[in-house]
């Protein structure tokens, strides 16, 4: 693979996996990594300064949630750090109770953990399916509630079909039973709006590097007033809620893509939308035999996933990177796996269609030129690919027994 | 305070709190934030390429390490995460051992975890006293260890004095009972020469932004062959032993801070000790009541922490500020505590000398003005605060009944 990614003419429409860090960003990290270096607990003006522009980038980031208040944000390694740290917080400091209660389609940062801590007896887990849509089935997720229940972790919006999950009144539900609720909520900070202070929301994870931020930094919202077990025990920097020196670069970079994406949601919300839009409509028109995944009606703005049937995704997207375009099958996290996407098999989408399905993330950095270029781009890769697959050429003796009902 | 740290005129001394990015480093990093920005993980080129450099990378840290072999790195959110990862999981992987043996002056990373952890019940801890110097009671280490011991945890060189321990030695002695060695060595690594394929520790912590590398990363080396429980679940990455996606741009940026470091090491090892000591030695003329703690004999090239009697390292701290000079009390991950450090209490450091301990830290970016500008500016500011201490009043009242042997 000899393309760059930093060539013009190539289309990078998997922000899903990792946004580009916006150059204002990286301006405004910049003078942190050589000039104001200090460490922020230091006793001398070196530290201090850093501490008061800390301060600066977390209210930016609470601003972005719709957070009360400013220590309501503990800084993590990454959103994967924040997830562990909620989960298994919740399962010490929620006395007398031993239950999980998640979906069926979260990331691998929430269905690794719970999946070890069952295996290992630290916890019950219920695991909530979803329809062919990608929606949660809330006579499963009521009845799975009791009052064993120690947190629930369900996320914000699926990373593969960017379908939303309604946290509010599951939070609500959670709440009900005295459970605490934490959702996974990297893939719809910055996308969507939020406003955690009037929503009963307990804990939240984030990740900087999907909003234009930089790598190697999350936070975890805690709602003040919840007790919050630390996952990494040490010095007492972020109120003694997570050790180690602050990453204040990093923190100061998360603050800036957080303003950048307040100042920009709107925008998200509508060009972005209808780039995505003028992809689906165009592939599906030109492509037959193909159909979206997810709840179509309640999505991101910038997420799409396509599935094209009797196709192998890795060899499309081998195809499509020949052609200078980027995007993914399945998560980045679970690539190499010839598995098709847990995500797409909790929705029963039929097996030949869920091998073929390529998620296009878009960001705000996209335009139209993008979208038509992947219109021109994608036909032949489909048909060259059909034209060589086993399974298209059966489904062409057989009279089209299967119909599916997803698009 | 309003002293900027970017300052020219400023001294910075503090290098053992954290380091300045090194220009080369930010350089190398630049890149991998707004160009080659693809996660490590996905399957097209945008993220192929940075899977390239981030093996180059890893094999920089390897070199530094006397690693045999690269994937014996797993990087980190920092030195603190991998503390927590190394002792936790030997817990889980020595069968049938429960015991911690570690020492009076670790860093909190360590102390604080283990507190813990025998607090909780899931552990017993053997901390191993040290003498006057700061070196470990070898008879009570040798005591501690039994074929319960899961895990040794000793630091390779010590924060606050820069003592070194025998690592190697201790490493040997732990095999011996079949017990896991684990060194922090956030303070040693690129400091002083490593050869860890010729030694038995098992496990080593350090941080990118002691050695002039990034902050919000590190890595905890683990000997091939050696079983890792992952402290942060998910994703695959890091061949499944640390889940998140990797932090590509201080990955590689601390791979050019190891091999800037390597290249640097001799003129670490004579230049920067040549330095140190012409401050020592300047300022115990200078200032009477004051000595060396640690073993001067054996420590950290860069590193010095003097004890000035009868007065407040806060105050002294404070005055130095305001001279431009940062250098720390403690560690900076415990200050804003007036107690007197931990390591220092735990040499028997008498109480009145202790309050008063400041280390001076340094790095290849001192020079010879550095020396002479602190030189000059103590002996007043020691002056000052005795003036108004009333135990440096009441001592010279008294007949100088107290003659500390440390110096």
């Amino acid at each position: 693979m000899t393309m760059s990614s930093a060539s013009p003419e190539n289309v990078y429409l998997d922000n899903n996996a990792t946004t580009r860090c916006d150059p204002d960003v990286v301006a405004a990290m910049l003078p942190f990594f050589t000039e104001q270096f200090g460490n922020a607990s230091s006793m001398h003006a070196f530290g201090a300064e850093v501490g008061n522009a800390i301060g600066t980038a977390r209210r930016a980031l609470a601003d972005l949630l719709g957070a009360e208040f400013d220590h309501e944000i503990v800084y993590t390694g990454g959103g994967t750090e924040a997830d562990s740290t909620a989960i298994l917080s919740a399962l010490e400091t929620q006395t007398g109770r031993n239950e999980i209660v998640t979906s069926a389609v979260e990331h691998p940062a929430v269905l690794t953990l719970v999946a070890h801590l069952e295996k290992t007896g630290r916890a019950k887990v219920h695991v909530i399916p979803v329809d062919a849509k990608g929606r949660l089935d809330m006579d499963a997720y009521r009845k799975a509630l009791s009052e064993r229940t120690a947190i629930v972790s369900i996320m914000w919006a699926n990373n593969e079909t960017g379908t939303i999950f309604p946290v509010e009144k599951l939070a609500e539900m959670a709440h009900g039973v005295g459970a605490l609720f934490h959702t996974d909520a990297v893939q719809a900070v910055g996308k969507i709006p939020m406003d955690l202070k009037s929503t009963q929301i307990d804990m939240l994870s984030l990740s900087g590097h999907k909003l234009h931020g930089p790598k190697g930094i999350g936070a975890l919202y805690v709602r003040k007033g919840v007790r919050l077990r630390p996952l990494i025990r040490g010095g007492h920097q972020e109120r003694g809620r997570r050790a180690g020196t602050e990453n204040a670069p990093a923190i100061i970079g998360l603050g800036k893509a957080a303003a950048l994406a307040a100042a920009h949601m709107a925008e998200e919300q509508t060009r972005v939308k209808a780039l995505r839009d003028r992809l689906e409509k165009g592939l599906l028109q030109r492509i037959s035999h193909s159909f979206v995944t997810g709840d179509v009606d309640n999505r991101l703005p910038n997420t799409c996933n396509i599935a094209f049937e009797y196709i192998e995704g890795e060899a499309i997207l081998l195809l499509m990177n020949r052609e200078g375009i980027a995007a993914s099958s399945g998560s980045a996290c679970t690539s190499g796996s010839l598995e098709p996407s847990h995500v797409l098999r909790a929705m029963n989408v039929p097996y030949t269609a869920a091998h073929g399905a390529i998620r296009f993330s878009f960001s705000r950095e996209n335009g139209d030129a993008d979208v038509d270029r992947v219109i021109e781009a994608m036909p032949p890769i489909i048909e060259r690919l059909r034209d060589m697959s086993p399974f298209w050429r059966e489904r062409e003796v057989r009279t089209a027994a299967f119909n599916p009902t997803y698009a």
